[in-house]
């Protein structure tokens, strides 16, 4: 391993625990990249080979565990097993089907309104694809007749497509609709100060967002038309499956408003000071209390354990790297060159960088860990305002994740469905990517400067 | 719940944040002696309250999740599993039968050493009571033809009491056998800052412990006599099932080794300095790279994530209780008559109170979590020196849970089987209850001043 050879030879300008620290760290960030193993023996390795060396003091090694950003992710994986299980997530999408769907555009405006709805309680692409997205996906491009093959291109790619750029798209939108969301906080709060509240998250991406809903469907329907134009069928479907499902269940009604409960604590946090953690905390009490949740299905939900495992000592070693000065010494010398160009050149010059890096990456939240801090870093010593530098480099954490097939847990099951070809998948990828640039950075630049970010 | 009437009614000697505090830990330690509901959602909505309140600051509401004792725990759960799943523990008790039992009396001590041998490795005794020493017992009992009933008194009912008596025994001797041991050696650390090793609590513990065991089954035989003496059938039973078991795995040898080595590991950390929990993660990094332990089981494992989620609370509002000097307060209020006594007498008296007022608990770790400091804190202002006031009461902690039907975890699942009726089981376990007084408080005593504690 090559985290090996940072281990034992001298870097310059590292001292030589940093040396060590960022040897592990490389070395956990290459095996979450090439996967030798599940993610989680990987980290806890790391963990204890940190402890063991003595590189991490024992009383700092665990810290990861009491952070407050990974019980918020926690949390959110409990809130997803809710949507899901109560059916309020299919729901949802059925209901904007039936109401909207008049033609494929619009129904795949509807599917993707659908992703967007719930995401600010599903924090990750892979699981809203899962639970709601794809599903409902698929079911609508059965209901035309269109399967993988021949018929694929009657509208059944076109909406998988849709579906795919939409349901990423709606990750960047939230900051707990993404597992790596708040671990960019953080990261901006560990090296800048600066706070990154839910509705601060949420004021800079709001417009561009929407503006990327509207433009990014419309131009994949340019891009890659359906051959169907007559959308009955996905509305008859809806309105049955909607009748199967019957009125909203007593769990639904609690679930909706516990969430909304919890998103009100969220955006009013500013106010009452209480953490996003907590507030999430406060919903998952009133899920146990008012039985839509059971201590044994808490218990048994291994994907938010599996998410606090390798989370947890992540968060450790980044802020470990970091509070050492680490992370400036790389970003000095990786960056050093931009020095000199404005900031706002050098800033969409490294927001290109970290967006098309993502060729190279298989998973949105091991290039935040292993760029993000970087990059940041790299915005801040060319002057820009830290939340203007923040804001970009985390939407576009996001936004990266539809280069590939692999760029994200959800695109494998997209692309997997077998609508799409390969070269039609990074065709369209790349060219909603210059989409997402024009939008993000030029609206959102105009945007941020009218709500006073810079 | 009388949480509420503390938190708002005034307490002379605690100022306002102390008593919020103590008000949500009397609550929570409430609900886990009546159990209202299940332990971690008492725990989780304590938590969640003193953080939405601000009792207790945001960056250290979760701080319980970073502790080392938690991770120890946790991990031990992970042996525990590995114990019970691999067919070691069961082969053990089969390899000892098969040698010793030669006697009633000798099976029953065959018995008890099983489950002392497996007791470093499985922190609970209902869990080791669960994996190895009940089905073995009872299996033993069918093999002689006793069942509950007539036929009880036969030898089923004898090697029951043996073999109850005998688990929650072990607990009492490793740090690491009992899953409240870890948190009375850090209840110390916090209260006297004096350190109590895994060789340190052995250390104690180990001659009195021989001579409980030894003792405690002959009183038993001489109380509640069985009345078969022939144990042929048990050495074939043994012999039968080691048969059934076949040579030892490849998941055996390899198993042994890890404890092996996390067991070196945990006696020679006042050399290597490495704590208990990382020498335990190591044992789990081991289990995860040999295969026999893969990521989902360890995911999977919810009795570890329980104890994760009910212990890390507890442990935190332990320590902001104690930082904030409300055990203090308390102790004096309760023990300030002792004051005067020679601390050898006021310790004795200290340790008989704590012992016998387990007829009021269902849960070593409920006795321990509400009980220890205070009395700990006692003992230390009547003079004593800390580890002879430390190790009595931690002993005592798990000695205690003899003395009823449902005193720990293990005894209903014992007295459920059947074979012995209440009386005789209140009877024998105050009766075993003064063996333990006599063997730990004076065999005990005079070991802990030939090794210098005192």
């Amino acid at each position: 391993m090559p985290g090996l050879a940072v281990y034992f030879l001298p870097v310059p300008g590292f001292t030589e625990p940093q040396r060590h620290l960022l040897a592990v760290f490389l070395a956990t960030v290459l095996s979450l990249v090439v996967k030798p193993a599940v993610m989680g023996v990987c980290v806890l390795l790391a963990l204890t080979l940190l402890a063991v060396t003595g590189t991490v003091p024992a009383n700092r090694v665990l810290l990861g565990f009491s952070n407050q950003t990974v019980w918020l992710i926690f949390s959110a994986y409990l809130f997803a097993r809710a949507v899901s299980s109560t059916g309020l997530g299919m729901r949802v999408a059925y209901v904007l089907i039936r109401r909207f769907a008049t033609t494929p555009l619009r129904l795949g405006y509807a599917v993707v309104s659908a992703g967007m709805i719930v995401a600010p309680f599903v924090p990750s692409d892979t699981a809203r694809g899962g639970s709601v997205v794809f599903p409902v996906t698929r079911s609508l491009a059965l209901a035309f007749g269109s399967e993988p093959g021949e018929t694929a291109r009657r509208i059944g790619s076109f909406l998988m497509l849709v579906s795919f750029h939409g349901n990423y798209l709606a990750s960047a939108v939230f900051l707990t609709s993404m597992v790596a969301n708040p671990l960019i906080a953080q990261m901006v709060m560990k090296i800048a100060n600066v706070e990154i509240t839910w509705l601060g998250w949420l004021g800079g991406s709001c417009v561009p967002a929407v503006v990327s809903a509207l433009l990014v469907p419309y131009f994949i329907h340019r891009w890659h038309p359906p051959e169907l134009t007559d959308t009955a069928p996905a509305r008859e479907l809806a309105g049955r499956r909607l009748a199967e499902l019957g009125a909203m269940t007593g769990a639904e009604w609690r679930l909706v408003v516990i969430l909304g409960v919890v998103m009100m604590g969220w955006v009013t946090s500013p106010w009452h000071g209480i953490g996003n953690a907590y507030v999430a905390l406060v919903g998952i009490c009133a899920q146990l209390l008012s039985g839509l949740l059971s201590w044994d299905e808490l218990l048994g939900e291994t994907k938010a354990w599996d998410v606090l495992l390798w989370f947890a000592p992540l968060i450790m070693m980044a802020d470990e790297l970091n509070a050492g000065g680490a992370v400036k010494v790389a970003s000095d010398a990786l960056f050093g060159r931009l020095v000199g160009l404005p900031w706002t050149a050098g800033l969409g010059v490294l927001v290109l960088v970290y967006l098309y890096l993502h060729y190279g990456f298989a998973s949105m939240t091991a290039q935040v860990t292993a760029l993000y801090p970087a990059f940041f870093t790299a915005a801040l010593a060319l002057g820009a305002p830290p939340m203007v530098a923040a804001l970009p480099l985390g939407y576009f954490s996001n936004l990266n994740a539809g280069l590939t097939p692999y760029g994200t847990g959800s695109a494998p099951v997209f692309y997997g469905a077998g609508y799409v070809g390969e070269g039609e998948w990074w065709r369209i990828g790349f060219l909603v990517s210059l989409v997402n640039v024009v939008v993000w950075l030029g609206v959102g630049g105009v945007w941020w400067k009218v709500i006073g970010l810079w």
